[in-house]
């Protein structure tokens, strides 16, 4: 992928491409098309950025509670997105034992009582212990810091998967 | 469903009931999720608009863009939300003759070409006749006007929505 076929591209051939770069919140790249032309990838990622930096807090909490917890019940029940499914997998969490899994469901759900939105990480930049230790450690932040932390977590994801989309190495869809 | 149940839901819970009130944009109720508890139906109304309205003119534009085309690909194909099936086939849009097909295709194109966004409209309040002059009366509207337009119909199709969910008859997924 290079970015003059990207400024070629229709909303719904956009939409298609990068939908997924923010998880299950293609509304965010169907609005930044309106940016085209984009003078390089950087400056698509730059637009993303803008976009939910400028939404209210309740707007930056809703793409949080878009993510699935990690090593949840949607990754056991097969329904993650292909992206995050790749991710959680790299990371090790497909494969924690009963001992893990119980600590990690724990974890998850004290974090999510407290902050009201899951604990989202880029599990690409990380692995199982510092992920369990980046648990343990977020837990004890007060909820705006959490919200700015979980944001820039995202911003991270996002810049992962347009990587691989312009490095011509997108996530394969089923 | 009645608004004691819907306060005492998790986010989870929440956006697995009115994750579709708004076509493909979860974040939209994840983001209203923080708003509970809600005095009745109406009130959860009135956060989504609120949220609507206060997003910038290309979330917006990213709210149509994540609707599909009336009688379009993703209709043909099988792949419209469980909501844009019922409601399109409801207008009758889903047995348009050869000509009707031509002529629909052919306004949705100039639309998109004309606006950046495909057009929307609340098909349940509509049929098959209405949707056609309508189509043919909106090409003429300028840009501002039709953003607004279609973000009017976009509201409707959620109010019809929401009522089927708090009316005990929401479409069952597949």
């Amino acid at each position: 992928m290079n970015i003059t076929k990207v400024n070629s591209f229709s909303y719904e051939e956009f939409i298609e491409v990068f939908g997924n770069v923010i998880e299950k919140c293609p509304i965010i790249c169907a609005a930044v098309w309106s940016q085209q032309p984009f003078s390089n990838p950087f400056d698509l990622e730059v637009a993303i950025q803008e976009f939910i930096d400028n939404l209210p807090t309740s707007g930056k909490e809703g793409i949080l509670r878009c993510h699935p917890d990690l090593a949840g019940g949607e990754a056991l029940r097969c329904q993650l997105t292909t992206e995050s499914q790749k991710e959680q997998s790299g990371a090790g969490l497909t494969l924690l034992d009963g001992t893990e899994k119980f600590r990690i469901d724990q974890l998850n759900t004290q974090y999510k009582e407290k902050f009201g939105f899951p604990f989202v990480i880029c599990a690409r930049m990380s692995d199982k212990n510092k992920i369990f230790q980046q648990l343990n450690e977020r837990l004890l932040n007060d909820p705006m810091a959490e919200l700015r932390t979980g944001i820039e977590e995202v911003k991270k994801i996002c810049h992962l998967r347009l990587h691989d989309i312009f490095s011509g190495s997108p996530v394969t869809k089923p």
